[in-house]
């Protein structure tokens, strides 16, 4: 495994074309594009990594899958009453359904659908109290104090988060968000500042993995349902894509991570800032692919 | 006329079916529905009034028209880089085409568009020198100095008004908002929350008659183009069957008012709380028809 | 008047940008850009034209306008159950609002509503009979027999109108078409390819001037409904614009023509084949806005 | 296993809420709603089924499963230009995003994309050969000569296939179609008319499984990415619901009809003709999340 990671990671520095960092936060875009990170956390306890492993970065929306454990733990099915499970076919900031299905987001990996989940995390504690959660279940999961929120991050996306915003006060004008929208906004863009290197985020996915000596956070059949909504949502409008060239559970950032899950064998931290036109990272993607595809790697 | 007027005000009081007051403003919503008035100020001077005549209403949305003329008296047709000039076929808060549309509003008289006609009126100034502009230019096409803003209205509106904050964030987030959101809509909610009373409301719209004895504040080419828009976004998704039914130019707020427009000859209010499904007053759409009928005022 | 029109014709042959002439008719592609033609029928009985004048071309969906006036005559207000009286912000092809609302067509101008008002104007008859009828008001309301369907630009039409027949189809699925797509659509067709030159046009609109001399084909409260949806829905997602700019009621079609209305006062025709983004003339509306300008005409 | 289906026919045959019987085509609509198959064909060569197991149904779209490996045999990855891989988000027959995307259908599966396969499939062939080469693939997977097409169900359906046929002439509008539209929709249909028994199609589905006993009839790597576009895109507006609730890759038809596959296990095959409100089998969906819960199939 050690070897295949480290020939992938030569390999994927070579190439040409690396996607365009995301340029809507300041903060992300002076990020190089050169990067590539990636960590395999293996059913049996195991912990491979190459590249530029042990640099943290941003991991925005890979967020999602962790708020979106705590919010089921919490609630469980209740949670689906205010948002849906069901890919929208849109870009992940689109506020178009949200007009048209009346305030409930397609799904909870979405911007809007995320934004509810976390709503439902902050349940009328401070910003503080529900990030310490969030920031405790992360580094629970894996097993690593040393994850923390970059603030600037955090206050660059405040300043430069209207569209987040918008959904935000969009939402609540359906009486779909309990929380004042700048109380959840804040939680939001802290969560999504949320750092960690791949080693650590592999680790943290392994909650997901559903083997034996895998961290056992949620039920099983919880971690199979956060698997599938990976499948069909976690790439926004590029999830068909992905799980037609990878065959595998994933949920990326537009800081450039994916977070891949192989059901029962391994959990998948890959890193590469530069993203396509669906805001998924072009060489993270390309790595999950051949990787699952040399270890023979599919749901299918 | 005076016949007229209080003939078809004693009809249109026994009108059972009169639409539902807004309800998204609280202070909206208690406006008892039996009210109405009209007032017509003709080109030779006349005033004529009947019904609720000295009562005053929020305007709401009619003071889009105000404000676009004097956007328009500032910065000429530079207002057209930020905002069109076509129907929307949506409704008046739809935020859906201002997405598909990269954040230029159709027409100033949707919500939207609205917004970012008070962000240029505001233009750097303190919300209150703009609203003191704004009050200044009513009072003086009106000629009554006694017109005045609702408090309690403006603020019910900001606490509630979470559908206006969702796009003025998406309009900045496409750079199309000039102002910080919350000064351009404290800005936007306090126009809304002007009073008149139809006498007033039909004084002030003699600027826009284009006639001798009318106040000359815009050029007769700005008051033609602004009853253009008037006629083809007047009343948001049924400004197509205003134009069939009425065939005059005329703006409508939720607050249950019109503003019509007869070229050349009189400048007309009414107001009757009642809405139709598409935001616009029933009963006062309905007395402009039969005024206009029975005057053989139409366009066409 | 004359004189104005040959200055204006003189003037418009020069200008450069003159639009891109439609070519999703084969036959409609073939036609030289430069052509430019005016007429203008008085209502004192005045008939003034300059240009190619003499020139017939391809009315296309000008011929929405006697359509409508027919089905009108023939089912009065019952049409308003099959087709709306609103703006519709989308192509004159869009198929999108369609879906949204179930097969009732925002207006008769855009070609979903358009193929619904022949289809009403069908009703069980022959095209043959249909289209003789068709030709029959148009003749009569021009004063002039020479009035003809150009038969090649009808096939050309149905063997490339692919979007028209996905729309009748898309009708009828909502049951909103009562005679089989295909007869709708071979009458559509070969009404959108009647001949006239600016002369005959520009005559046959007489119609909808409301003037004591003009013929009585329709009653003045039709004549001046159809002038509010020409007002309105005339210029598809353009008819804002030409509103704002020419202030008359008109309706273009592809083939570069425009008939315009000035209410009580003249009938304008205008050809110039090459059109805008919206797929309206060019040369066409900036002619008639000079036009208007010159002689005052606006309905505002 | 036996046991298991016995139970699970006993079970959801007293099952009250069955869900609506298709009724857009008059000879679906008669199936009565009380039917209930199931029938699993697993990966070591056994058949195993219960209930209605030998009464045949009309598959329906199920067959876009066939038509797709078919096509994608003949022209692999170049099928990709002309339709994609992302789920819709929009309901089966929707024209909305065919018009945003310009003629270029989301996926094989929503009936605009299945169009564009049989249109690859039929490739200037006549009908009949195509339709030969079709039940060919379906006889062979199904090692099972007796599979037929109801042409009673075909003629129906061309009949009141509008929508279908509104598909396929914007499809053509944009030069997405290259055969006529009456000839591949002839063929769309027939193939949507062929009837299989649950036996047939479990039979039929074992070229997805990818095991060594299994019929070799594509690549694995095809196999693949045909059970992704199942599981992201099989089951139009409820495919994420689907792979929520059941975990497995899967295709649905409004005859009621669902295939589903178990990687590298077993194939099922179920048919309940009551369908949810996404128009996919609501009894057959209940059935395989319960199989799928009892066996521990999930690909998660």
């Amino acid at each position: 495994m050690q070897n295949i990671l480290e020939h992938l990671a030569a390999t994927l520095r070579q190439e040409a074309e690396r996607g365009e960092v995301a340029s809507y936060i300041p903060e992300l875009a002076t990020v190089p594009n050169h990067h590539f990170a990636i960590a395999v956390a293996t059913a049996d306890g195991g912990l491979f990594h190459a590249g530029d492993s042990a640099m943290p970065f941003s991991i925005q929306s890979v967020s999602k899958v962790f708020t979106l454990a705590i919010a089921l733990g919490r609630i469980g099915d209740q949670l689906w009453t205010r948002v849906g499970r069901e890919p929208s076919g849109n870009a992940f900031n689109s506020i178009v359904l949200l007009e048209n299905e009346q305030g409930r987001p397609r799904n909870p990996f979405i911007n809007a659908g995320a934004i509810v989940t976390t709503d439902e995390v902050l349940a009328g504690r401070t910003p503080k109290l529900a990030l310490a959660e969030i920031l405790g279940f992360m580094r629970a999961a894996a097993d690593d104090a040393d994850i923390h929120i970059n603030k600037a991050v955090a206050r660059s996306e405040a300043r430069h988060g209207h569209k987040n915003a918008a959904l935000a006060h969009f939402l609540r004008s359906f009486d779909n968000l309990k929380n004042p929208p700048d109380l959840t906004l804040g939680t939001y863009f802290h969560q999504c500042a949320i750092e960690m290197t791949v080693q650590q985020l592999a680790m943290a996915g392994r909650f997901l993995v559903d083997a034996p000596q895998m961290p056992s956070m949620i039920s099983p059949e919880k971690a199979r349902r956060i698997c599938a909504l990976m499948m069909t949502c976690g790439h926004y409008n590029g999830s068909g894509e992905f799980a037609f060239q990878v065959g595998l559970p994933g949920k990326s950032g537009v800081g450039g991570g994916i977070l891949g899950i192989v059901p029962g064998k391994a959990s998948i931290a890959v890193w590469a800032p530069g993203l396509n036109a669906q805001g998924n990272s072009l060489i993270g993607t390309k790595a999950i692919a051949l990787l699952a595809k040399q270890m023979g790697w599919s749901v299918f």
